[in-house]
């Protein structure tokens, strides 16, 4: 089966080894995850200097942390010494440095190599040039972004533009005013299956009246088959017995105050390649980050950010979070029955993709540039 | 060590990377199991219309059914929309389709595509082009043997061939009735070696005197270490004081109907390349599959197959499949203590095959053969 | 970062990918641990005529035992004739002969091949030639050094040349009769970290102030991070109010009675590449042989030697041995923290050694010239 022998209503998908190939992965990893802007974790994740995470970027730890000005640091996190991983725990504090616990030597907030066993003997040896590797970063929406290159991408042509391409403009999504939001959940699912099968899953609506019954009693049109993706700035209207985005149609929390009314009663949803999917609907916002970890293994993490007044009042926030965590579950289910068929010679040249899911053919587009630059 | 320096008695065995090297298993797929016939559930397996087996041929996953006329269809078990795996049960039942839990594309029981969502908004998308995929397969002795090649080779030269090498004529294997009887006992072995190991060890008896101590109570030439293969249509006779093909040499069931007075108190035992083994004996036919895995593992089912009448009435059989089981387990056993030294620099030539074993040499032929076209 | 841009107090690691390379592994393994003379077992773990240990060299099994006459022997634990192993268990007793459990080829405790199934038809087949792979060895200082090689390389030029490198020359071992010391206590650990993260931290004594708080305790000198072995013949002095080399600076057991007047109250470590540790204190000896399994995963196997008097009068050992153990725990938890590491970008080159720690470059420009040979 070759690509020319189609109908004209179908077009292919990416050949299924792009799935399962470990070298793909691995140009994948170079050139996608570590080389772009990888949205790494909530800024109010390490809230005081000193407080650290770890996070895999690609084949990379980093380890990001805030500096005594309480200003946002992200670092390889390897000694450069002789390389023992400087933090091991995902998460933690330190009081004032990173002490490397195999030979002691010590680095400041900013990464600084500050002190060393018989350091005061070796003044050739350049503080800073043998400090921590630093990791270029960018803070947006509350989240810290960071990419491992040496020349990063513009964060306004690839980040930004995104939204631009989805919103029509960036202050669509401003009105959400995502930074000022609190979690008030958070779930990590471990998904058996390529992080492309994902983003395909979420680009396309055309799975949606089979697999997520919840969500097309909310959202009607979805019933239909189009992704609100589909079309430039188009929310999918709330169904009109529906009085908030919950599992049931019950009421939901307060609204968003900057959104504007035409946002009202509406879910938008946003792919920012290469990891990241938004939805916005009136009174939260899901944010979902993806971890390649192997070409049939992704990590999953899902933030559902409230008003802080939600969360700090510990109002039940239950009624939403199960609607999109069944969704979340609905479409890694479908996600992991697809990746052993990855590798059948049926698969061999890809398969089909119906016209509600001709967009996902600019995502392979952009996918193939990517790996062959 | 070099072939050439062998003395007469022996001839030299592959080397020992061809029973561990990912790429020899992987062509052996390709070429052999995923190309020849397949012999891959039995028949009564899937007793009605919609009842269906998954199993793995090769690297494929087959679906394997029956039609609403009752006849049998295999598949490859994949949505040819966007590569779902379609059943992911070993064992079910259908009303009369096969539905993708992904994005509902349906198919009947032939295989056809009937439905699908917005399907008739793409009236160039052939039903019958874009139906599951099909794959041969014949019928014979009760089970189903599958090629997944676009054009299998000749049954009857490959599968039917193996039977008259070794007993002459097919009419001597049609004796037994294969396909009427009924499956008394099934045990599945999950053996951690390559499925060449299993094969070597069924063609010769030369290990039988050292492992097979209940075998060779009932079969006393087994101890002079030749095969019943070894001859053309030679059967192994009974010990003189033994009454049935049992653990303990007691009376065995009903003796099949149509056997020739010839093939009474004796054993028989046909390796059909690739993966199948028949043993025949008057009361009843052992018949095992093997499912390559992986290089260094094996699935092998048997079945031990009785008369209707002995398994419908709850006949106690336990004393013929103790005796095969015990069989089973001893060369399983054998044959995982072989594999890990199959990596030994010892092995890298192989080792030796005595006068009694010369015979799977025409194997090793055979093997190399196939890889090579 | 490249070498030569290092400051003087620097000079550079081995680069990343030969801590984690499958590849340069099974190099090492072919040039290093199987062409090399490589302590496989105590000579005591086998006492008795037939009794045997199976040890893994390289890639490959080895079985050592003892022939009637007493005399070490040491073959590849795989039959000749269709490669089963041999001898599954780590450790056991014969009576006179090594039956291999298939087809009951069987040798004699010096390999010979003495009997098998129609042995006698075969004339052709010589008992010798056929009979065990021998492998070399040697006995020094109580231990079994085998190797694989068919030339193995000179014992006086290689193991004893360590010795000589380290301490001036052999004597200064000797007075310590390891040969004559029994067992008191063996530890195997199983580190998830490259054979040669443990040698170099072995090596250097620079991490000693950070990790190891009770060994500077008894040891000043190694607060200065110069490891003893950075000298000739440099023995570390115990702290003065230590009363013996234990955990809590309490009394040792009895001197060893041959050691020089110059070696009481000192520590020595000597290196003997590439797979062993030993470590001289007056009462004791502390012997390390590591097992490289995989490109990240070695097991150590620890043995604390005493005068056989302290051994069979069960005195309590419990003190010494508690000391070296921290130590050893100490060690392997740095080499595993370092071990993810190695395949950072930032370790691409490798890291950096100060000025303590630059012999060690010589260990890498042995190991780099092994693998290239």
């Amino acid at each position: 089966m070759t690509t020319t022998e189609l109908p004209e209503s179908l077009i292919s998908t990416l050949p299924g080894h792009f799935y399962t190939d470990p070298q793909i992965f691995a140009l994948e990893q170079a050139k996608i995850f570590e080389d772009m802007w990888f949205c790494a974790i909530r800024s109010s994740d390490i809230p005081t200097p000193g407080s650290f995470r770890t996070v895999q970027v690609g084949s990379e730890s980093i380890l990001i942390s805030r500096s005594r000005k309480g200003e946002v640091r992200a670092f390889f996190n390897i000694c450069r010494h002789r390389g023992a991983k400087l933090c091991t725990e995902a998460a933690g504090e330190v009081a004032r440095a990173f002490q490397c616990p195999y030979h002691a030597w010590t680095y400041d907030l900013d990464g600084k190599l500050i002190a060393a066993p018989n350091l005061t003997k070796m003044p050739d040896v350049d503080r800073v040039e043998y400090g921590l590797r630093k990791v270029h970063l960018r803070e947006w929406l509350g989240y810290v972004w960071v990419s491992l290159a040496d020349e990063p991408p513009s964060f306004e042509g690839t980040v930004l533009q995104e939204v631009v391409d989805r919103l029509g403009e960036v202050a669509n999504l401003d009105h959400y005013q995502v930074d000022t939001l609190s979690v008030g959940r958070r779930i990590v699912y471990d998904v058996q299956a390529n992080w492309k099968l994902i983003i395909e899953n979420f680009m396309e609506c055309y799975h949606c009246a089979t697999i997520h019954p919840e969500l097309t009693e909310v959202l009607p049109e979805f019933a239909d088959g189009y992704a609100a993706q589909f079309f430039v700035n188009h929310g999918a209207d709330f169904a009109q017995d529906v009085k908030g985005f919950t599992v049931d149609g019950s009421e939901g929390l307060e609204v968003l105050p900057g959104i504007d009314p035409d946002q009202d009663r509406k879910y938008y949803a946003i792919t920012v390649k290469p990891q990241v999917f938004i939805n916005m609907v009136p009174d939260h916002i899901i944010f979902h980050r993806m971890y390649p970890m192997a070409a049939d293994r992704t990590i999953v993490e899902c933030d559902w950010l409230y008003l802080p007044s939600v969360v700090e009042q510990g109002k039940d926030v239950s009624k939403s979070v199960e609607l999109f965590d069944r969704v979340n579950r609905q479409d890694f289910d479908a996600c992991e029955r697809c990746q052993p068929a990855m590798s059948s010679r049926v698969y061999r040249d890809g398969g089909v993709l119906v016209p509600s899911e001709h967009h996902i053919g600019l995502f392979h587009d952009w996918l193939q540039n990517k790996i062959q630059a």
